[in-house]
């Protein structure tokens, strides 16, 4: 992850939470009061997004500090302490929310990505994820699905090309539009196409597509075995509500999943403290 | 919704996905060409977002426009068409994706928000909502809150006086917390304390708080006979997973549920095209 | 007040001052020159800003430093050394400006706020702020008066309400403007609204309004008698021009002045320099 | 003025003022109500700022217009129209206060420049303005002083040189001061140096500085005659306190008045509104 | 080119060239005025920029506009017309410059580019560009590169994979490096390995890199025997000083030139003008 | 060079470069890798930009460091190391193509000036620049101008006053124009007026312009001639193809010349890594 991205994300977070200023501490907290705090798992999950929310408190300046418990990605049991945070409590009380909103939603999709993997693991299949993801916060929700162990698809429209039906209409075939795209593309990227049924799926065999998705389809099997190695293959279409063992058990290289990250649990992780 | 606050969040999310240029569109999609697409309910529940996910297209500029099929709020049935977007297929290709992921996810926070408000019915219990958001979309989720039925809790940390346990005790006590914010606070805000039991239901009450709440609390009828109508009641603390009947039947004035807003079920919604 | 607030305001009024480059300084001045200056009182009043000013040089970077000689909020007389700075004279020189015009300012409304507030000294009575602030400064013009020893009012549009004329005629009276106010505002708002003659007053405590503003109203004291405490009485309309006391001795529980604010006198500080 | 920079200002404002929304208009003001607001005079001064206060209601988009009664500059006297606003409330009822603070601020300098103005008439000595104007607001401070018929100083610390007593000290005398400003300054620039008594205003002709600032001199009368028209000469210090016309009898080309802008007495102008 | 991304490059230098004004015009040219412009090639060339130039004027606001007489790209000879501006003079003028500075330094890119297409007609060769662009410019230099007939390498460090001898000796190797970005790299992406003599180039082959730079290498010819299309080939290296056709004869897939933009020679393209 | 000015241009190029990560780097290169390179000339020319390539570093935070072995403006020969880098090999890498570029034309453009100093070397001539800047790195290209030996030209529109043809015309002639621009120009600038004849620098004499722009005239030698020492003179015009001793032995104060900064050669300087 970029640090300057993740730096924005951060004091955008804490604009929007802070305003104008916490009018409660401001009034009820004396100045220079010291508190301490720890983050526990309130359920099992793994663990993602220490080291931004310990950036929530270095973004508020003054002196409050965070201590990790655990290693990043770590596997946690309800009750475990994965962090404290102390300082002066007019820092630590304005950065609790955002640091906590953070974390919970980052270990929420790295536990959701583990479980997938599990799911596939013995099989060549890998993990992959989406451009559902929340506005604003791809960069942390990808990183977190790495975390997760799986990888990373194409970040936006700008760093890969993935020619789905729309293009393939308005470019006159399947063909015509890997064509297209090769002859003016950076070199660097590989060329996907969105396939639905048997015959796209010959069709991109044929225009030498270097990834064929598999988009919605019954004929998973068949088609792995039509494309037999001369090219990647993708899962996608749903996969969140499928028996991901089941799809690995077909031969594909990857299965995409937009709900690990459009529908998001975020892991209970709470933050309890104590003042001096 | 402050329509320029809206804007950034649209502007942020597609330099997000967009960064320096949609390439495969770009390859394969001839200037000029024009694409018709609807949007459509895949599962029932409300429909949330109608004017945001527009106003992406608005941005991109150039002649891409939507237009409704429905109103915002309506409540929609699996198959239902909401809305439809036609234009230059160049321009409605770069926002599709981040009008889907806003309107799912608005329409989702809408969708459960409603079911609350259903679980409610009946009492005189408002559903409320929190400041667990996702970090950046606050404006669009509490918006998507008010839509689904809820009222808004405080926007953040600078238009609410929400005295907690560490405010306490750092200001030695309920009674002293809240004197101090009564002394210096503007005139216009109440004064909302968290309470964990009877006894700390009974300061809250003898400081004169405006709001008290019931957090976590097992006596929590008890508090409300208590408190007898001198200050508002708010019951809070894993509402989501509550029997939200069982709690208004206690006589509260507001439940506040954070997984409104931080465990979000995007809504299924597709958006298919017709290419001319 | 909000530390990247200020900042944000600082960074830009030394943006306008300086441009591409401080010129006279650049050629005048050889580099690593030390320079001291005082900043010192010319006539008596309140100090405020000051560590907004020591901030100035902060963002400079380099190693200049302010030293304070007072705390802020202290009363001073003409004469008094107030701060003094230090650092490389390229530095120095860049801040002194901005520094001078935020603390002189700043000092302006403390003091202005401090002699309302003595005005009024006996009387329960509080002194508040207004939104005619100067654009972009709300958030140091609202700490000055606090430093004066004033209250603040709302902040702005989305932090309180404030239901005027406009807002009564559109709704359709009083009753129906406070009712549609309560019915969805955030419960953490109270309600406050505008009169200007006692029959309006008398439909704002029937609405059971939690403040009522008394603008412009010449028989104020009839206005707070008829509340009979039943709601927050806020007297209000060119008060900067009248007798405070006056208007205090009627028993109203704040007064708003616009003129804190819209009409500053700058304290008249100076900046005096050693060059080593 | 450069409207890009006025835009910024006006847009900085409005985010200050509404913030994530207008809570008491959104809950008040039935959506699609017309409004018509008139912008009167209460007492009499110079009209300015009238386009800067137009494009507040531009810039917050939807069908609100402001038309003008009178030009930009126009002297009025108390009850004068002097614009009108139209529009949807929700749109006019946001941008109310801002326009409102801009237009009596801009005024407010206008008005006091011209009284100054008037001061010296008759006299070949041009009024001119400072650096200690408000933070952020420089752009339409400096444009109220055109306004009101004074001549701008330097914008900053970038397209001006101006030697003073550190810059003098720092560089080891005034002749070397200016012998250094001269090698490598734009050529475009003139250089001015600061004096405070004839043995520095001699060092200053002799070192054919292209004006020479008198500050806070006694004899500035003979100082004027002593420079004989070799340079411009600038009459400063506390000047707002000064019988003007007293000074430029003294035949100085220019007086500076740092308290035209850090001592803004805001024009009193009302807007009052029907409800249709 | 993404629009809003060109927007910022203009705003941006619009900014940087006007700052607060432009104060010749504010003075010498009355309100009203308008003027016509035309745009000619003072040598032969391609022409690029034109919409960007176009742009300027756009966002200039106002009522000048650009009318075009050639095609983006087109060729054209010494004293060829190639657009028109015409509207207000104040706008006009304050655009100039940055339309001039942009289109001719646009306009060289391409035809440098093209001039080294031209070196490698007849060859499969594309010629591509690198990273050495002009910092905050690299969207515009890019596409400059695609009108002159080139075709773009990776826009920055995060839409390819290059490993360069830095990552190769971290890594511990070639095979190591290539293997640790096939496992976790976005399967979208290709991977391509620099080497340096045939040894190099051998381990690229044996760890299957999708594409090998040859970067300074003397045996460039047997490289690419050694590969036999079993990776893309592309030449590097000072590539700006050598002879391209001779490159190209050696079998390489791509010939990338840091010139092309690290020493750009502005096009001369005049604009004069008629005032009415 | 203002700090933060610098700051936003490096940020800004980073941003391009970097984008949301290094994804090689991050793939290849052990966290906690460190790395030393320097920088070498591979060509004679002037050093500039050493602290803003630095700064790069700076401003990427984590412990990369650079240490200079040469001043600012040094002259280097072929094979001279300037610098060097070290620190973790994550950010050395992520910073060594901005740094570069920067360097490289930052060098390239103080060198050329150099030499044009070089050739009026005897002259009282001085070589100055134009407004004809890479958009979005003039202050830049201006220092490096500096750097070279030269002196700047105005900024932009803002800080100098230079009448063109299109200002005269639209005035009504010279006399017009320069009367127009000192009744209400800032007094701090001086006034420039563009001619290209004889007849149109009597004009300008006979206006007492403060400087006369000789653009691309053939009588150059009468004209300054003319003068006679009542303005300074400035030769303009395609200068950088003109012989330039010639130019100075017309006698003219200063030369412009548009090509130190629109055609800039960028000097070769190469960075070499050791990985430890």
């Amino acid at each position: 992850m970029e640090p300057r991205a993740v730096d924005e994300i951060i004091l955008n977070a804490l604009r929007e939470d802070i305003g104008p200023g916490d009018i409660t501490t401001a009034l009820c907290v004396p100045a220079g009061k010291k508190i301490t705090g720890r983050f526990g798992a309130k359920q099992p999950g793994l663990i993602c997004g220490l080291h931004v929310a310990a950036r929530v408190f270095t973004l508020l300046g003054g002196n409050a500090e965070m201590s990790l418990s655990v290693e990043e990605g770590a596997a946690v049991e309800r009750g475990d302490v994965v962090a404290a945070v102390s300082g002066e409590a007019g820092i630590v009380l304005k950065g609790e929310r955002v640091a906590l909103n953070l974390l919970q939603r980052m270990s929420g999709i790295a536990t959701s990505t583990a479980e997938a993997v599990r799911a596939v693991a013995g099989f060549k299949t890998r993990i992959t994820d989406t451009r559902k993801t929340t506005p604003g916060l791809r960069v942390l929700e990808k990183y977190a699905v790495r975390v997760g162990g799986g990888v990373n698809h194409r970040f936006g429209l700008y760093d890969g090309i993935l020619i789905k039906d729309n293009h393939i209409a308005a470019a006159g075939g399947v063909i015509n539009a890997v064509e297209a795209a090769r002859r003016a593309a950076p070199h660097t990227l590989k060329i996907e196409v969105e396939t639905s049924d048997l015959d796209e799926v010959r069709q991109a065999i044929e225009a030498r597509a270097d990834i064929i998705m598999l988009d919605n389809m019954d004929d998973m099997r068949e088609a792995v075995a039509l494309i037999g190695g001369r090219a990647l293959t993708e899962a996608s279409g749903d996969m969140g509500n499928r028996d991901l063992a089941e799809v690995a058990a077909m031969g594909v290289d990857l299965i995409s999943i937009g709900a690990l990250t459009h529908t998001v649990r975020a892991l209970d992780i709470s933050l309890k403290f104590d003042i001096c």
